[in-house]
């Protein structure tokens, strides 16, 4: 086999055989095949595109490039949930323990955070003591017994997948539908989850800028897992405003734990219902409706939060701060910027907020690899509040005035009020 | 500025600028952007295509990334030619002389063969003693004084070129119109002539195998041409058989020998004939149909055969070969085939002749750098012509018994006997 015939294939649009697939993922992996046929042909797949069966049989390649994890000595059905990335999204904080409270068990590998989205891992972190490794012992008692975990990737899992997609950031080649579907499912696949839910944004904030790419995505997905076994659903959510009020590693530990007590009733509240019904019923506890109403008695009850304290505690974190969060790292400025004038919030810019606590310390950046868990914003108005001139619109926290002083200039220009109210967006665009 | 954005731009099918491509071509060149990004740009070039703005940029680019040869102090004008490759194709040896005798300028850069196609180079090294480097000096005194020569590339011209093509060729990138044209402009603008006249070959034994994919190359490369400020024309001709009877170094000399003195009026005489009449018209020396009438009347008079001598002469050459082509290298063994039924020649196979001579040693292979000069194939009938049982077909030239036979059955598949005469084929498909 030649790498050359290859590329020249999927150039033409000849599909590719699974044994082809598999030969080049396996010595693109081992060093065989270089970078420059690498990226030729992935520039090749983004311009021309793969066909349904060229896409699963990459996933599974890339899959079974490192080692895989084995779920079925848990004895239970296991359930993990993936989100495409967003500004504020801590809703894997809440629905972990959520759904493991409803009797269902999550397996959770997370990443940390890269640029302006934040990382779960990260936002664990800022809980003193808190341990994102676990043995495969205590892994297994925790998704067993308890029934849920949430830990750092470890272990050589989907390496064709991380020189992949160090190739694919170099050379403009990440913005293909088969390739991402195929990075996502492939890390998925190996984590070893009997059910998968996929949370596949859309907006500003995101990756895929309409709903109808969001679909393609979410679909491609989809069927890349029903192909290799799993019980797989998605759900395609809105990202053009930031997802909860706060943005931030300690404060979204701080709103996950307000949701979970019951105490705020918010769009990002019905989120995590709704995304831990769809895991219950991926996890064979009911219809959708049931499960729905599981998860809410779950929350009223205070079985969640109890579950929460019980799963950290696991982990070796310090379960006071969740009773009282004021005991998270708290920071040294803080910094309340009022409306400039009556009106209703249109729009808040969920880029510009994520660049924003980027430069305050709550990402990590090339050159500043540490990160500040107490850095961040809490908005105080949400997309469609009226507000009226010199109410407060957000709090900005960091570590020095001039770092508080250039978010609240970037987030000020961020938040747009206008005389009407806008139009309400759904939440949930569609679920598949 | 970014390898980055310019891969991205292009795959988007935003148009670079001028700035953008310079800056590309002398950052590959250079080394600073690597192999891995560049193949990813060129991938995306072949999916997406380049403007022609962006095609002009790109030559031009390429002409200026090592040295340019200057013409303007030898004080005429003067012409070269370009033949996109083929099997049998020895214009060049009778053009250049052809023109120069009839008061024309030829500076012709050739190449040593690759693969199939032979290398014009390699014909007239097939002549002892011809030389096919020359000081500034003999070259200024040859083009001037004599009107021709044709000798191999030498010294820093586009460096870019060979770098971009050596990473086409490994990455299924080499298929591509404006890639294509962009290389061969760019050589030719850097050798400096003021009148260009391109040979498009379309057919099975050429890189463009219909018309229409050859005349979009040809408007493709004029546009370039006038856009440098050169006289440029361009030629479409047929090459779905091989060009002439004769294929092989010492043979193609032979042959060629044979039209300059009007003993042979082929359809190959004819096409020589026209591309020289061309060539004079871009040299200024009348319209066409004068121009083909001064060339015809070269080869009556004997001027043509005697500016060739005249050539080989001053490079060194034994002229004594041209005389007396029996002085040419000659085969060990000569194997004639005859043809087993009646009918007429319907086809021949010019890619199979091409690799059946190749594997004769008429051509140089990437183990067997060397070459047999005096291998090759003499058709004893063409394309058209009616054949009897028992008649020679052809005649094999070669070193050994075995490598004559497997060359024989490999040019017997390839030559088609039919009862009913096939459809003419013009030589000449259309001018630009």
């Amino acid at each position: 086999m030649q790498m050359y015939d290859l590329i020249r294939k999927t150039r033409s649009r000849v599909p590719l055989s699974e044994s082809e697939i598999q030969w080049l993922v396996t010595n693109f992996t081992n060093g065989s095949i270089p970078d420059y046929m690498m990226s030729a042909w992935l520039m090749a797949v983004c311009c021309q595109g793969l066909t349904e069966a060229e896409t699963v049989a990459l996933t599974l390649a890339m899959r079974d490039s490192g080692i895989t994890l084995e779920h079925s000595a848990y004895g239970c059905v296991t359930v993990d949930k993936h989100s495409t990335g967003g500004i504020g999204d801590k809703t894997t904080l809440v629905i972990a323990p959520l759904v493991a409270a409803c009797g269902g068990h999550v397996m959770k590998m997370s990443g940390r955070g890269l640029g302006f989205t934040g990382g779960t891992i990260d936002k664990l972190e800022s809980i003193p003591g808190f341990s994102v490794y676990l043995t495969a012992e205590e892994l297994e008692h925790c998704v067993r017994d308890i029934g849920c975990c949430v830990v750092a990737q470890s272990g050589n899992l989907t390496p064709a997948d991380k020189k992949m997609y160090a190739l694919r950031d170099l050379t403009a080649t990440v913005d293909s539908i088969p390739l991402i579907a195929a990075s996502i499912m492939s890390k998925k696949l190996a984590t070893g989850a009997d059910g998968i839910l996929l949370d596949v944004k859309y907006g500003s904030g995101a990756f895929m800028k309409t709903p109808e790419d969001a679909r393609t995505l979410a679909e491609c997905m989809v069927k890349i897992g029903t192909a290799a076994g799993k019980r797989c659903r998605a759900v395609i959510t809105d990202m053009d405003t930031p997802l909860g009020c706060c943005v931030g590693n300690a404060l979204e530990v701080e709103e996950a734990v307000c949701i979970l007590r019951g105490e705020v009733h918010s769009r990002l509240y019905w989120l995590c219902l709704e995304l831990a019904a769809q895991m219950l019923c991926l996890s064979g506890k009911g219809d959708v409706v049931e499960c729905r109403k599981l998860a809410e008695r779950a929350v009223q009850s205070g079985a969640a939060f109890a579950k929460c304290r019980e799963m950290v505690a696991a982990q070796g974190g310090d379960t006071a701060v969740l009773d009282d969060p004021e005991q998270l790292p708290q920071a040294a400025v803080q910094k309340t910027v009022t409306a400039p004038e009556h009106g209703f919030i249109a729009a808040i810019q969920s880029e510009e907020t994520g660049l924003a606590c980027l430069a305050l310390g709550a990402g990590r950046t090339a050159d500043r690899p540490e990160i500040d868990p107490a850095a961040g914003v809490r908005f105080r108005k949400t997309v469609g509040d009226p507000v009226t001139k010199g109410e407060p619109l957000f709090t900005v926290y960091g570590r020095t005035e001039a770092l508080c002083d250039a978010a609240a200039a970037r987030l000020a220009a961020a938040v747009t009020i206008s005389p009407k109210a806008p139009e309400k967006r759904a939440m949930i665009y569609a679920m598949l």
